[in-house]
């Protein structure tokens, strides 16, 4: 008993390595894209209140971007089966039935904030706009086919 | 008429700068301090959990302690007077009329995450794990006079 206990173990470590692994119960996995989705819109929203100003702050923006680069990958991480009826979650199941095309606009999102911080760090306004813009359609395409409507 | 709006936005900004101006409403900065904090807490743990390991995992460390560090200020950022009693916030009204020991608290997490990124750079174990119990001393420090027990 005790081994099939420690091998049921062992099994469950390699299956969520990474997923569960860091997460020590479903909601905490819900908490975890929530909390890192809050803070990216919130970046991502004060950029766009820097470039609607009148004399945009360069480098209110490039922090903004640069944190941005740093949290873009994280809400991915706690997308893991089992936690769509979890917690306050607003991920539709369809997540876990089309993967590949999640995955490829996560991806796509990744790319584009990339873009962002990568424009941010050049200082040219127009072409962070530009960035800006098509780092905002990533979220969109995904919230819209995604996220249930609150 | 006119005038005096513009004027009252124009204090506003001023007052509101760097604090209100990024959060729409004060529940906002509660999410987002809260945001800051579960991603904090999750990274810290994870550091724990290869310090507890029989081989340490020490890409993984350097990750979380890389991220711990881009993610340590944002919390206090959003401490804000009239954010005590919105939202689900566990921030006790202390912060405000004891602002200069909070502020001191806060000052010495962010050194002590430095120093553990620091740490986790060196790659040296033993120098690791003691710059995570300071830090991990100094988020106690604060959850035990700051933050209302649930």
């Amino acid at each position: 008993m005790k081994g099939i206990l420690k091998g049921l173990l062992l099994l469950s470590m390699f299956v969520s390595v990474p997923g569960w692994a860091q997460f020590a119960k479903p909601e905490d996995a819900v908490e975890y894209r929530q909390s890192a989705f809050t803070l990216i819109g919130n970046h991502f929203k004060r950029i766009k209140v820097q470039l609607d100003a009148g004399k945009p702050d360069l480098d209110a923006i490039r922090a903004s971007a640069t944190l941005l680069q740093a949290l873009k990958a994280l809400p991915f991480e706690a997308f893991i089966p089992g936690t769509t009826d979890v917690g306050d979650t607003a991920a539709k199941p369809e997540i876990w039935t089309e993967q590949e095309r999640f995955k490829k606009l996560a991806g796509e999102m990744e790319d584009r904030i990339g873009k962002l911080d990568a424009a941010a760090r050049a200082g040219d306004v127009g072409a962070i706009r530009t960035a800006w813009g098509d780092a905002g359609k990533s979220c969109k395409n995904c919230h819209d086919d995604y996220r249930k409507k609150h």
